[in-house]
């Protein structure tokens, strides 16, 4: 079942370690079936040499194994509580990356220096709260993705105008309209997350883009006027 | 037409990703044709895997189009008035490297602290202003070259002896005798702009090279008296 | 004699070199049979291009060779201090990985920052102190051994839970259940030794990870509830 | 003539590109046959892609051109001095390596902070001084090398013993017995600058390694008594 979904997010997974995203079995990618609410999922712990695309194991939306031999990714109930919030994304990705890993640790947002950030996120990438003790032992996985949701609705930020997030003491999670853009997004944002560094180190006191600079950059590439690209 | 400048536009485009200085399609390079005041650019958005020599589209010096299929980059009017304001050169590029970028996101010139650089650049590295809110909703692209050529202008700077700019809160574009040489400048930038920040963490008071020494390496390699390499 | 254990042991070391851990023949990793109480290490200063299984050197745990035609690492007498002080470990791994190498110089544990870290070490990564003149002259790489063995005792971490140390203004050691799981320490340290320099330079403020986020990372994976991966 | 010693210093030229010390044309390498007082050099400005063992050039210690259809290096008049004043050097390397460029470009001596270090250099690899105007004016290249033995002869610095220096606002120079080992020391050197700059990135206030540790591992590797390798 769903073997088109399963092919395309085992490729999504894959270009993981392409990009130079995950070390070891550090990263998991999804993608959903709308229709049927089913969910593709990289199994947990498994290295990317080894994987197969029948490796992929497929859940519903409360998490029930619906297919596959293996276990569901450890972050699989994260990905599940997103997909439930946010109607319009179709695939997620959890990585390791370093860069957007150090913000994450520092707890920190990732500030729009510039118009590479600007091009794919409208404003800052949030730093979503760490979890209470209470909330890790309920339902730890589950609670990240809460979190998460909690750290958009408050700052009354668009998920689709930003399709990243950094969890406090953890890492970045990224998402798209499937498997292969949140993929994307997840290497823009270690790119970003580099560049953000790097510029602070130039300047401590650097400012974030202008707002006009950063609507511009946006709007060009998504806006209802865009104009990037060959559409 | 233009069958060898599209080649080498085509050879330089390529070079970019080969050399590291792109991700996805973050870049582009334009070659012209002074004869027939034509340039040659890549298409806008076009992932580098799957460009070929056919894919470069022909523009005038006003920007229509007079050979190609695709839409030109969203940056060819900056190339266009650089082209138009500096009758030397004869390749432009611009990527978002990641050293030239957080040195344009903190909005501050790449000092000239040693050989390296002077080797190539003869003198700071400027970094333009950000535009307007009226420069961004004139024509955003076309007065990025603006202000490129403003700020050479007002600080006068040979763009021959400093055939570099970073634009404040966006990234670089450089420029040279033709594409591959533009190209070139592009990676040495981004060297130099590695170098130069390394520098600043051993010592944040690191000093410039003093003026004897740029003088020297600069003149040594492009002076009238030459002596570096074959020539 | 020992011929799987040397074999798995060169496969072990030829990891270093492609996970970018050495340059030159900087590091060595050693696997012991408990049953025999023999060691098996990587020969001293011969380069990983040359190196086969059969150069692999065999010692007692008094460090007497037992086989082999070359001297053995000149670290190997504090491999042998860890064998007889862990009896639960069975491989030990020394590189100079830089940003390990880095955290030993400036001579500081590395902070627990977040879950990388947690899933793996149990706390923050302990610098050895250095040696004094007399255990310099005494025994140089047996009391390195010693040294290390103290740190675990006074600071009372359990090796089995940090399976990494740093010595101060030296470098890194890590040990496992064999010498592949060494050797995967190994890179998970130089990962998460980047990773605390770079949350450092975001925000030289930055707070270790909580206990309850350490304590969850942790134990999901190696506590008795553990549920990470396909066990 | 020389046709063994132009292969070898050939390849040492190539080894500078295969361990990433090198853009474009940045870097030469020469060797000396000290019985019949002849120096083979690098041509000057030519790509390590397109050389070849017969286009090296051989120069006699004044710098007359002895063989050989091209320039010599433009630094050879350096690589000159020093061989005249140092009988026991048989090879000398340039390169612009980024690390130890920058600790050039700061103008500062590389700590010894750690074993990596003293495992080759003994003691801080010094940074020489700028040259003045005449300096420049006379003979830079001449003086260039005037300048670096001033800086070991005022320092009562053994080359032999620290094979390595850092011009000011310049980069490094390396020596060995021959051009082989040049190049290890300018490998060598690249990574200890590296993690001498991430060192003093954890901890601004590091110190260098006591005196005891940087004596018991130079001379564990090089003194009387050495016990490392395979001697």
């Amino acid at each position: 079942m769903l073997e088109d979904l399963k092919k395309s997010v085992y490729e999504a997974n894959m270009e993981l370690p392409r990009r130079g995203l995950v070390t070891y079995t550090w990263g998991n990618v999804s993608g959903i079936d709308r229709e049927h609410g089913l969910v593709v999922i990289k199994p947990s712990g498994v290295d990317y040499d080894s994987l197969t695309p029948d490796m992929m194991v497929v859940v519903d939306l409360d998490g029930n194994k619906v297919e596959g031999d293996l276990n569901p990714s450890s972050d699989t109930k994260t990905h599940l509580e997103l997909y439930k919030a946010w109607k319009e994304i179709g695939g997620i990705v959890h990585t390791h990356s370093p860069h957007a890993v150090a913000w994450a640790q520092a707890g920190q947002d990732i500030p729009c220096y510039g118009t590479t950030h600007a091009d794919y996120f409208y404003g800052p990438i949030p730093c979503a709260r760490q979890l209470s003790q209470k909330e890790i032992d309920e339902n730890y996985e589950k609670n990240t993705g809460t979190v998460i949701i909690e750290t958009f609705h408050n700052g009354s930020i668009n998920p689709i105008h930003v399709p990243a997030v950094i969890c406090h003491s953890h890492g970045p999670f990224t998402w798209g309209d499937d498997a292969v853009q949140a993929v994307y997004h997840s290497v823009v944002l270690e790119e970003v997350a580099k560049m953000a560094l790097l510029t602070r180190q130039v300047n401590h006191q650097a400012s974030q883009a202008p707002q006009r600079i950063q609507d511009k950059h946006f709007m060009r590439k998504h806006g209802p006027d865009a104009y990037y690209g060959q559409k």
